[in-house]
């Protein structure tokens, strides 16, 4: 392990055999914390080329549990997104997808800080099972084309075990350790077709476009690499995405999309997403399948979809059809424009820590969710504002958690008297 | 701490409370192993300014006892060497600098890996004491000017787990690191007047002059920030010092040098270290201090000194009158050239290897030492030699070792037809 960390630290590249010992080892336990420590900040600063990138992370993804697939009929698909706010498209893209004729075997998982996950925001629809046994999962997909359900299994205990090392070590923002700690997840996961969403912007680990596009290649060629089919989207997060932040509020905003009742940079992305994910299962012109996808938006097939997986899994649809029967925060709050102007800058990372105060995310895991709590948004960047007119409503149902949720809110948004220049929403898909 | 390992790992220069903070921290078991590892590597990569050394060396000297000199009257000086093979030099500068009127109060270490430790090499002398008193060691360095003992006390125990740490995680080799680790126990351990011996080439930590002279320019800065009188002599190290590797045989070419017997390179280093010494706490030009060292060396005072040191630590100094009377090893062999032409290599780090597998060093820590054991060169790089001249006569009391070190001892040597060009043997002299 000495001549490893050593060969990082003078910036040569690690062979198979060195980074398989590596992994094998720090799983193990037999390599200590803080030699693994050394190497990871050595790799850091040294980086990785693409081959030693892929070794790792197959690595990672061969050292626990890999789901297996063989169960399902034809070429599975999954989606990753790098995480955001207000990021509901699992929830829009996966209907859409089986409405098309696609295999979603969707694994997620809970929401962490300051970005949501997809398992808490389906357990708020009522009755909604988001652990079912295998052979309930792949009968769903076959019969279904989709199903929902948490990361179970020890899916690549390494990556566990090296991102809680990283995280206390200052080695989570490294392009080669993002990559394949996300790559060994979905190697592990199984899917034969892989999505990349990759944010870029201030609620996102990468903060600029270059650095996303960065992230976004090496994770196509690891998928590539290792023999499956892989897009990558990158999107805009420098605002959230939609108008909803916080669970039952999201799953509304994803019926609405669904329905065909809101257009805007959520609907854009979603039928991005999910027209990727149609060419690489399909292999049409990604054209035709962007034209495919808002068709079942239009006809309304992609709704019925979603509320057809919802029944499959014990969940009560009624909420999707008027989702006015969803519980209900016990308090809201309007927060109002202080000036008249146009909303320049709406920072997500704010949001969602505001969001979480609220009661809608977990500061660390285990903490329990209000599935109520959370933001809508009624103006966006570009939108102009007269004075008190309502920016946002908040929902909590703690009332005490409204002032501090107010004061951050109020300090992700500015207010100019220039309109802003437009935002480019989708930068560029990468296959 | 994480925002610590990210300062420096993002390149930023660390605040004087960061560093207190981490050394503080690390020493008492707050902060972690794992998370030290990452800021070694952090620093080993991006290094550490003037500054940011000195604070983490004042930090470490701080962190445990620190040797009061308040018993000694006048000025006290020191000398330091990297390490070096056959470097006997402090046995010779103590005595002549408590000749000429310096105040040496010397603590020194044992030997470790290839090279040797002075304590070792005095418990060569029968008697001899190394284990003193503080009262004891100060009324022998009041009265007779000097005293050498080995370290006691819990000197810089940051320092030491930091080392510990360095050493199975690649981050030994870094200037920064090194500089503040001898430094630290250089300013706990209390003299005035500081005199480095850095060693440059195959049988040192730094191989290259440039390495070692930025080694040198950031330990006399760091000693002058302190306080401290420091200068810095770069010496080569790509052969062995003098003839004799190991303990009772470098004990006798000590003797040597002190009664005049023998000049070259060891008597040139040893010079020029004393005089260093002498200029430090006399103010004197180096010029004249290197004459009044010949002097005392000329007129057998400094020989007369060394016995004086011995018998005050209860040492027998009939061996030093007759060093046919030190114990000898039981067996000894001589390595014959195998081709007649020139010494063009002498590999001192292997050489010092060959040592210690006689026995006269140890590979780890609290190892048993055989103080007759060890390597007599003959032929030094330069020299003509013709086919079966002794090169050198190895001596151990293990006959089964022989077979080893010989071998280890031939690939350390290069014969040439040609004469090799004439070695600088001290580079540089740094105030």
């Amino acid at each position: 392990m000495f001549d490893i960390i050593a060969k990082k630290r003078d910036g040569g590249a690690l062979s198979v055999e060195e980074i398989s010992f590596f992994v094998k080892g720090y799983t193990n336990g037999e390599i200590p914390d803080y030699q693994a420590a050394a190497l990871l900040m050595a790799i850091y600063l040294n980086g990785m080329n693409d081959e030693e990138i892929s070794v790792l992370t197959k690595e990672m993804a061969q050292s626990g549990d890999t789901a297996d697939m063989s169960g399902i009929d034809g070429l599975t698909v999954d989606k990753h997104s790098t995480g955001g706010v207000g990021d509901k498209t699992t929830l829009i893209v996966v209907p859409i997808v089986a409405a098309l004729g696609g295999k979603v075997a969707k694994m997620s998982g809970r929401g962490l800080g300051h970005t949501g996950g997809t398992v808490d925001k389906l357990e708020s629809i009522p009755g909604f099972r988001t652990e079912l046994s295998p052979e309930e999962f792949f009968e769903n997909v076959n019969t279904i084309g989709a199903s929902m359900i948490g990361q179970s299994g020890n899916l690549a205990p390494a990556d566990k075990k090296l991102y809680a090392l990283r995280d206390v070590t200052a080695t989570v923002s490294c392009i080669p350790l993002i990559a394949s700690s996300i790559m060994s997840k979905k190697l592990a996961s199984g899917s034969d077709c892989i999505v990349l969403d990759v944010k870029a912007g201030s609620g996102a680990f990468m903060k600029t476009v270059e650095d996303a596009e960065r992230l976004a290649v090496r994770m196509v060629n690891i998928g590539k690499a290792a023999g499956r089919k892989v897009s990558a989207v990158i999107t805009n997060m420098d605002i959230p995405l939609g108008y909803a932040v916080g669970n039952s509020l999201e799953v509304c905003e994803a019926v609405k999309i669904l329905k065909g009742e809101q257009k805007g940079d959520l609907y854009e992305v979603s039928v991005e997403l999910a027209a990727n994910m149609l060419m690489l299962t399909t292999d049409k012109p990604l054209e035709e399948c962007r034209s495919e996808v808002k068709e079942v938006i239009g006809n309304g097939k992609a709704f019925e979809k979603l509320k057809e997986i919802v029944t499959a899994q014990g969940g009560d649809t009624s909420v999707l059809d008027d989702t006015e029967l969803f519980g209900k925060a016990k308090y809201f709050f309007e927060i109002k424009a202080w000036r008249s102007g146009y909303i320049s800058k709406l920072d997500s990372e704010k949001i969602g820590i505001s969001s979480v105060i609220l009661g809608a995310g977990r500061e660390k895991k285990g903490d329990p969710i209000d599935h109520s709590a959370g933001i809508v948004l009624r103006k966006k960047p570009g939108d102009s504002v007269n004075e008190d007119d309502v920016l946002a409503v908040l929902f909590t149902c703690d009332e005490s958690r409204i002032f501090e949720a107010e004061k951050v809110f109020r300090s992700a948004v500015e207010i100019s008297e220039e309109k802003p220049g437009e935002e480019t929403l989708i930068y560029k898909v990468i296959v």
